[in-house]
């Protein structure tokens, strides 16, 4: 939550005005808003996954607040690129507003119209790709190729008489980019030239020194283990990782092994990907799942998605045995994926599942068959000097990540004053080449969860927090409205408390003497008696066991 | 839960019986029980912490199921070292029986009495020192010095009629300790020539390649970093880590600044070290955190608990201003730890508080500050080519780890076959230099909750993760215990599910409609109505709202 807020002035005519609504402080639901001459640019529109002081949340939401009564001064929605961090809110949005426009290249809107399709909204969009500039609404934008863990990354500049801005979106600079598709140096040399006003710039690898490897160092680590496996081989990565899984299909058609995928994001990814060209199959390498059993063992390799040990997911469910597919000894499954802080448990936990039925897992830990989508240290640095921006605002990070990358700015002699460290809703206004902090909003955190959106409040999360810690008591006593006698109870039920009621058969009479008392000295109020049989029974609960459970007293009158 | 449940066979005489309780599939709850000749000897008793699947359990202690009836037959417990893992459940043995002498090194057993005396146990005990031997019943044991994360850490050799075992318990083998201490290879080459029978190994760092860096590696760095700081430098470690610290206060007093202990049990293990011996104090270089205030921020250096990002430990507290020493611009915090797999969220945010509030945050990930306290593969395979043991059972791992380390077995030339992979309540039996597994036992989890032990049980933890994640709906009605009629109700209460009671106004009327039905058709049994409620809300829930909370459905007749 913001420390200090404050409204912004109002807009002076002449000043872009830029506001994070997510990814500031996370590393997740990525969302900008731009604003000049009255008219509203959105950048991304991702969601955040929830961590585990977020139970039962499925996504995360932007707070939508500052927008939702301006919806009509949107010109568009740009995606920098098809992750879920930047795209997954866009129905979210687009339920508020059907006909918003939304900008990206070609991969990134195929994504999130498969998406869109299953919220049964078809959206307005324009193509666009690396140099080519559109003018929407007062918004001059510039499309730069960048190279990340997805293919089809843009940055965007946006021109307004205000100044230039550069949107990095993710990136990272692999210098042999599988696909060929460097990050645009020369563009972003041109606008340095020109002169970028603000820079806001992917946070995420900002505390990593030195430089991101070449994603196409794994492909022969992938190759050998491949080649090296006596029977079935299981690969397991993230369903965007366009790249990763064209190597994986190298490898396996080097080896002379069909490719079957499995699990639904990346069957749907993937066939995107092939019939855009973005993904590029040899004649006859892909086999459908269900055919691929009859192939001998060491002609197969599945490609799966399970990577973070997502319990509903392939790999999960294999090393549960609760899969069509039942690894064995012999087998050998990679994770060739980042290990996301938070799941470090669940994946542990699915490697050693799939160790115990004989599988043999190669994995980050023990091989190199992942490297990052993000720019490390060395590549900020490079950036900064080739860009030389007036201005800078470090996005997409958690709040160590932002200042790393501000150091980063710094030492390229960009002085500190110039490097923001804004959080989510913090107000930027850019003019004559100057940025300032004008603002600070408060927003929050809305929750999705099932088919509602912000109805789970922080207080729901904090009760679910206690009831998954100590589970519930409830005593229910029914009481004569007249005289507050009871008619019935105390009945007590409790769930994730103990496993035997007879726990409690010692602190019945205490509430119902204290009940009785209580009548006796003219409590009749139902919520008075309530509170009564919640101090009862807390302070035995207590002080005799030591827990905390919620309680929930319910005096009824009869 | 073990795979294959089937009782052993009787013991027969001159056959030693080796049941791990503890330790195997797990890193945690350490404990094994070795029978000879009727009498048993516990070789360490250890908790294990909980997952996020086993919310608001404090410990997990092993199951004592096997001993519970022979609690008289036990001659000992020896603790090979004072972690948590290996002692935290002796209070909870000794509590069935009081007077089992335990029996361990100095330090060990200091540790494990200011346990107790928490607990109001005032155990037998028999300090023992590396190179001593010690009959106790009909086991002749050998206690050799081992170097690991904490001092005075042994390895026992267990010598019966039916052959010599060497339990290494927690080891590494730093060539240079900084105490001098080193795990005695000479006492291994010994045995292995004596011929050692089993050799029960710890496990944890077997997948990892290589050698563990050294302990006095470490040192430089703090020097290095203490040395630039500005202001105050705050380090947190784990509260038993003897050696860490002792770099930490020489790399004060090297500096000039004085230490001052932070957290309850930094400052009670630190005082026993330092009583014993093991902690080797300049004079006047300690100092009470209250008097540390009055001092120049640039002389004073806080050693404290909370490296796990653990909520209520000082280093948490600190980064939520929840602490009489609030970080600021210039300070320093170094996290001199290990980052243990689960936590990761939890440490990242209290780095990200600490960054916030303007320190310089040193840990794991940017700096040489943590070493283990395991042996590496490389370290693992020294130990099976100078002991040449005759049969291996890998220990103190998950399963991963234990199949990692029979393989470094393997590799040095022991046979497949001569290396066990159990599980806890495998049942190995020892005699003529043949082991053998001859049962599995079925063990659970017993849990800790506040003052219970055992009491809450699996079914409990799954209700916890539904309530956790979901929260829950009571409905309650009262009925006439006659004519079926409801004369309250229903009232429905919520929590952790939505803030606002008003969403359940529509389906009150289909509840009070699906029991009028029942009553009608001749149903008065308040189970069978409850179920009429189940069905009636839990499908609208999860049809209108997508979401599975449980339902606790009360009626009630009046």
């Amino acid at each position: 939550m913001p420390t200090n807020v404050y409204d912004p002035p109002a807009l002076e005519p002449g000043t872009l005005r830029v506001t994070p609504l997510g990814g500031l402080g996370e590393i997740g639901r990525n969302m900008t808003v731009f604003e000049y001459g009255g008219k509203l640019l959105i950048v991304d529109c991702g969601v955040l996954f929830p961590e585990e002081h977020q139970p039962g949340v499925d996504l995360i939401l932007p707070d939508f607040e500052p927008i939702k009564d301006r919806l009509d001064d949107i010109v568009a929605v740009v995606l920098t690129h098809g992750h879920e961090d930047h795209i997954g809110a866009v129905p979210y949005l687009l339920r508020l507003k059907r006909d918003i426009p939304v900008i990206g290249s070609g991969l990134t809107l195929a994504l999130v119209e498969a998406k869109l399709k299953e919220h049964r909204i078809k959206p307005y969009t324009l193509t666009v790709t690396e140099g080519q500039r559109e003018n929407v609404g007062p918004f001059d934008l510039e499309f730069v190729a960048v190279n990340h863990s997805i293919p089809d990354a843009l940055a965007v500049g946006i021109r307004t008489p205000a100044g230039l801005v550069l949107a990095t979106g993710d990136f990272k600079m692999d210098q042999l980019p599988l696909d060929g598709r460097l990050t645009d140096l020369r563009a972003f040399a041109r606008l340095g030239e020109e002169g970028v006003d603000l820079f806001l710039v992917d946070s995420t690898n900002a505390d990593v020194p030195g430089f991101t490897p070449l994603e196409r160092a794994i492909g022969p680590v992938l190759d050998q283990v491949i080649a090296k496996a006596p029977r079935r081989v299981i690969v397991a990565s993230f369903s965007s990782h366009v790249h990763r899984v064209q190597q994986v299909i190298d490898a396996a058609a080097e080896n002379g092994r069909r490719v079957a995928f499995l699990g639904r994001s990346m069957v749907r990814n993937m066939t995107i990907a092939e019939e855009l060209g973005y993904l590029k199959v040899p004649d006859g390498v892909l086999i459908d799942y269900k055919k691929a059993k009859d192939l001998p063992d060491d002609r197969i390799v599945y490609m799966s998605t399970g990577s973070q040990g997502e319990p509903m997911a392939v790999l999960s469910r294999m090393a549960n045995l609760d899969h069509a597919i039942e690894p064995g000894p012999g087998d050998t499954v990679i994770l060739a994926s980042s290990l996301i802080p938070g799941n470090e448990n669940a994946v542990y936990r699915v490697i050693d599942g799939l160790t115990k039925l004989g599988a043999n897992v190669v994995h980050k830990g023990n091989a190199k068959v992942h490297v990052s989508g993000h720019a490390a240290a060395g590549e900020l640095l490079y950036c900064y000097n080739i860009l030389k921006p007036r201005n800078v605002l470090p996005v997409h990070g958690e709040y160590r990540h932002l200042i790393a990358n501000a150091k980063l700015a710094q030492d390229t002699g960009i002085p500190a004053e110039r490097t923001i460290i804004g959080e989510n809703g913090t107000v930027v206004d850019l003019k004559d080449g100057h940025a300032e902090v004008v603002g600070q909003l408060d927003l929050g955190f809305v929750y999705v969860d099932g088919s509602t959106v912000g109805e789970i409040t922080d207080a729901d999360l904090k009760d679910r927090r206690i009831l998954g810690e100590e589970g519930f008591i409830s005593v229910i006593v029914v009481v004569d409205a007249a005289t507050g006698r009871i008619i019935t109870g105390p009945e007590i039920h409790a769930r994730g408390f103990a496993e035997d009621d007879a726990v409690f058969d010692s602190v019945k009479p205490k509430i119902a003497a204290a009940l009785a008392e209580a009548a006796q000295s003219g409590v009749r109020d139902t919520h008075a008696l309530s509170q009564v049989v919640r101090r009862t029974i807390g302070r035995w609960v207590n002080q005799a066991l030591r827990r905390r459970p919620m309680i929930v007293p319910l005096v009824i009158e009869a």
